[in-house]
């Protein structure tokens, strides 16, 4: 293994590291599995959407100039010369002083420009219609192309897909696609004190709640966690789980170890596959200072601290953006789940660390109040009642009350 | 079916006919299926969370009595007793004088009541260790009880599963809960000019976009899509398709029908069914005013504007909180993605009338800038580039560039 001397990394150059590891393969899904997923390739329209004219109230199709001036006291009267069925092709053409039916969505007939909305008409009788407003050429209708134009990129390489993106797909006809492959997330709990969740512990053991606050994070940004379950701290042990993982994952996550012999074995164990290189060792963020990341071939180990706090904070700011580097989406620490929130007491920080600091949000007049939750990293309470990490930057020595801070919503 | 005479409701007026339904049923599930899924009863911790008196860090168990006035030119001088293991009850207890060496996490020996960090200490051989800082009681440990207690309510019911909340069941070895079962939602299009995505629109017609992006957000928010597929404008072929609805879901949603006659045969279908009742017919909200909810036996159908970006906004202001009263969990418009940002141009709006503005969130200075995108909620390629929905209240004409508003992240 290479290592050499180590110091403490900041986040962004953790960050920075990532372009060390090849992206993960993309794969064809269809456009019900794609929701959430990361696009691995531009979507170019390949034809206009709409490919179309259409008029988007119910009312009648006209020429424009044909109602200029028109006014209640004084109407247009227009002859009409035909009714537009949804879905039909328009086989008619208006001619100056003509009208026809529209309903929404229905298609301009040829020599139409406009439509006039149906409350500003009336019909004197099967062939003849009053117009009693005006309308500019194209009010009311959508060109063809008014969404996207033939040959445009309407999706990028890397795009998360909602809701709206999978609606855009699904009008271009573009019922396959190609995302990222997901990654497979193996998950170690490691610590002589921990036990399965079903065994009753005794006085001095815990439960292990990292493997479950984990793998549930894995899920919720779209990767797939493997329970790889509990290993005590033996390197014999821990070596096979890690083999396991190398086998089965892209990432492995290995948290516990918070005291300083337990971590020290995760470090030998990683450094004992041939082909290991210590990326980080260490990072300047509070919680999750003694952070590890190890690369193992083309798979990256991580070595998140063991109080359950800070391997959550860890797995936000380092791992998920690890995570959405992999399938080829951009970094970012909350993924349009930020807030800026006013900081309701002071909070002290230290010059050169980043700290993320657990915070309750509340609404107070039109406000968003951030309220620190203090406690120790190893109390699950802390993460449950809080809604948001606070972020304090590295240059300052904390905030005072009243300030403007980030807030990423967890 | 009931009708009588319809006004126009508010959105909360809406959201006040939800307690006409029934809340859905709860199933027990383990807590590998737990995310993001609402709980139905109360957790109470059978236990105190953690059980025991743990270090925090890796050092020294002292009383804080023999560190009082100890400094580094003047050390206080300990005999080691003993060290802590992992997960081992502690069998040996300390006396005045005494220390015990303690990992991070470790059980505290009886007779100690704080840890002195290694780092300021000194182990002058086996037996002595001097410590070079004096500490409080209870510095650097967490009690029985700190994170919660035994009997304390430490989740209620109806709350929404986060990977912390899941933790914390972990942590109490909870492996089974019961939540409330996910709602079925059955998805309808409608419109003689809607063709399925697989097919080449012919001139006139367009694909189904609305089936899938609502799907999409049913998925997104915890319901089982049921895409039912297209219904042409005909009252046999839409009444079946309400029948399988009725059948199969809890909910069913209808979109298209942008046009009057589309609009009024949803209606003549739903009405149809003997125990049908109209309980909204129009709701005060733009876009979105041409919406239906309709109660038939248990169940809720929703008639949806055609138009891409309506049916998208009405199923985030309203057929979401539907789904969030059905499974007992506290109605928003935003789910903690709501944030505040300062419009860069003048919206204008209607009087009475509450409005979601798609925008785009830009962030300058530190502050969050709402760019509001225009075009016709026909066009998807509105909600492809928005973030968000900007909320414009009801008791106002509008707002100018500068005003701060509230953004509905989507």
């Amino acid at each position: 293994m290479k290592t050499g001397f180590f110091k403490v990394k900041t986040r962004e150059e953790v960050w920075g590291e990532f372009n060390r590891f090849p992206p993960l393969a993309s794969e064809e899904i269809s456009l019900a599995q794609a929701l959430n997923r990361v696009l691995s390739e531009p979507i170019i329209a390949k034809e206009d959407l709409p490919s179309f004219t259409r008029s988007i109230v119910d009312g009648y199709a006209v020429r424009a100039q044909d109602t200029f001036g028109a006014s209640e006291s004084l109407p247009s009267l227009l002859e009409i010369v035909g009714e537009v069925s949804m879905g039909e092709t328009v086989s008619f053409e208006l001619s100056g002083g003509k009208a026809a039916r529209i309903p929404t969505g229905g298609m301009l007939p040829a020599g139409s420009d406009s439509v006039v909305m149906v409350e500003y008409t009336e019909e004197l009788d099967k062939k003849s219609v009053a117009i009693s407003r005006s309308v500019t050429p194209l009010e009311n209708v959508i060109r063809p192309g008014d969404d996207f134009k033939a040959g445009q990129e309407v999706l990028r390489a890397g795009e998360l897909l909602r809701p709206q993106e999978i609606g855009l797909l699904a009008g271009l006809g573009q019922n396959k696609i190609r995302a990222a492959r997901q990654p497979n997330v193996a998950i170690i709990s490691t610590g002589d004190e921990i036990v399965p969740i079903e065994r009753e512990p005794r006085l001095g053991e815990l439960r292990d709640i990292n493997s479950h606050s984990l793998a549930a994070m894995v899920e919720n940004y779209g990767g797939v966690p493997l329970q790889l379950g509990l290993s005590p701290d033996q390197f014999p042990a821990l070596r096979k789980k890690c083999e396991e993982a190398l086998d089965r994952a892209d990432i492995c996550l290995i948290s516990g170890g918070s005291s300083v012999g337990s971590r020290d074995l995760t470090l030998e164990v990683l450094a004992s596959f041939e082909d290991s290189e210590v990326l980080v060792h260490g990072v300047a963020i509070s919680p999750g200072k003694p952070t590890l990341l190890v690369k193992t071939g083309d798979k990256g180990f991580w070595g998140l601290p063991g109080h359950v706090a800070s391997a959550m904070v860890v797995f936000q700011v380092l791992v998920r953006p690890f995570m959405a580097y992999l399938s080829g989406a951009q970094l970012s620490l909350g993924e349009g789940r930020s807030v800026r929130a006013q900081l309701n007491r002071n909070v002290a920080s230290k010059y050169g660390r980043e700290d993320f600091v657990r915070v309750k949000i509340q609404e107070e007049d039109g406000n968003f109040i951030a309220e620190p939750i203090f406690g120790e990293s190893a109390l699950i309470s802390t993460l449950v009642r809080a809604d948001g990490l606070a972020r304090i930057e590295r240059h300052t020595e904390g905030l005072y009350a009243g300030e403007l801070v980030e807030v990423i919503v967890i």
